[in-house]
């Protein structure tokens, strides 16, 4: 896979130098390539934003940085042998970005990030290429960011993760949080490692016990009482066919009901943990 | 504000010497130590993971090292005349990271960040230290990282952008995504900037009317039917009564309705852009 990155601040990104990525980048399973916005502005300030049109706070960024810059990234992309290019912008007011949208991003070739600072980019430089190749706007979460660097490197790891080959043993990503299967909209419970007892404190003994069906049990009653008291909203986003029997008891004590024929919703009756 | 965080990959927190973070550092505005988790092992490999308690693929944070060097960090900071320190763990199974929770945390004088890696950490480190001061257990958005330190700079940037002085005047929150105030729960719409075309393309002739009122609407009728396009749940979450009756007719427009006496949602007639 390609990556491109422009920004006015490449020394942002050196952690695609470190850990995972830095291994992929290492093994040849990710070429990556960082450009400098300003080295594609002509005037001595090195400016790339103005006052926005129709006035109020905030610096917009300029279309002709970019637009010389892409231009330039696409024909060096395409003349090493690139190609599929997608333009991924970070920005808070795009589409959130979610495990399905990671796995989406790991099956193209090449991806062209551009964060901005300040108010954004004008809106014509995502016009203009939006009619040569996919443009996905997308915002990893709502906060605000001082710029879309930050959002860069948390798209680049969720992907490369993804990619054949990327991640070692000591990874895996059958048990991820949010991967679909069996947990899939259940957020995982805790765990334990050696020793046994540390500063006084023991692990469940139901860890020890040998039994896999038990101990199978208990993490999808933690995972299930971890995700009723911090995300809710997946519980009730589960279709009710997803719980079994004692997954219905574990709501039910926490004060979760069955609508009529539908799905979960916390009651008034519900536990706060 | 004191930031510590202790982490296997010092070298992926770089950023925070970098634009916004790095300048409040530089200005003493933010006093930002990290540490090697590493640092506290003693056996000849570093090991700070072994294999879970119960089985299963994986591997899991072990809680020597941590308690060792959270002590450590904990007595420096008091040394130093740091008070009230608030553990934030980074995980996918946390509460959601929003801009909410970044205001809470920028009113706290000392925070203190622990990226895991693997698995995740021996849930005791997490019991140990919720005796002692407040553990914010937070997830940034519905994806899976490799490691807990995109996150770090993604939470920190958040925070640091909040305290007061950081940001300078060419950045701004009022109009931010997520703030509070009239834009609350829409996204922004569109930016433009100099010059009035580019590459054929202009700019919408009400950005340069100077009827400010005109501008206002054009710019609430664009951040509507973005949210609707990019972000309908936040449309569903918002208070009817934030709706005026321009609002109510581009809603309609785009086949939302009211449902009777409640919130707007989707109906069947509803327009994808």
């Amino acid at each position: 896979m390609r990556l491109d990155v422009v920004t006015i601040f490449p020394e942002y990104l050196e952690p695609l130098n470190v850990s995972l990525v830095g291994k992929a980048r290492a093994r040849g399973q990710l070429d990556v390539h960082v450009h400098d916005l300003r080295d594609w502005t002509y005037d001595r300030h090195n400016t790339v934003d103005d006052t926005p049109y129709g006035g109020g706070p905030g610096m917009v960024m300029k279309t002709g940085p970019w637009g010389d810059c892409l231009d330039q990234t696409l024909a060096d992309g395409f003349e090493a042998g690139a190609h599929g290019p997608v333009l991924v912008v970070p920005t808070p007011s795009g589409r959130p970005f979610t495990q399905e949208l990671a796995v989406e991003l790991s099956e193209r070739p090449w991806l062209i990030f551009t964060p901005a600072r300040y108010e954004g980019i004008d809106r014509r430089v995502m016009d203009e290429y939006a009619t040569r190749m996919p443009v996905y706007e997308v915002s990893i979460g709502d906060y605000v960011l001082a710029g879309g660097e930050a959002a860069v490197l948390v798209i680049t790891e969720a992907v490369a993760r993804l990619l054949p080959g990327v991640l070692g043993n000591a990874e895996s990503h059958q048990d991820d949080s949010f991967a679909p299967g069996a947990m899939a909209n259940l957020l995982e419970g805790p765990v334990y490692t050696k020793p046994p007892e540390w500063r006084g404190r023991g692990i469940p003994d139901v860890l020890l016990s040998g039994h896999h069906g038990k101990i199978a049990r208990w993490r999808r009653d933690e995972a299930l009482r971890r995700t009723v008291a911090h995300r809710p909203d997946l519980v009730e986003r589960t279709d009710p066919a997803a719980f079994d029997k004692k997954d219905r008891e574990i709501l039910s004590m926490l004060g979760w009901a069955p609508e009529p024929g539908g799905r979960f919703w916390r009651g008034p009756e519900a536990v706060e943990e």
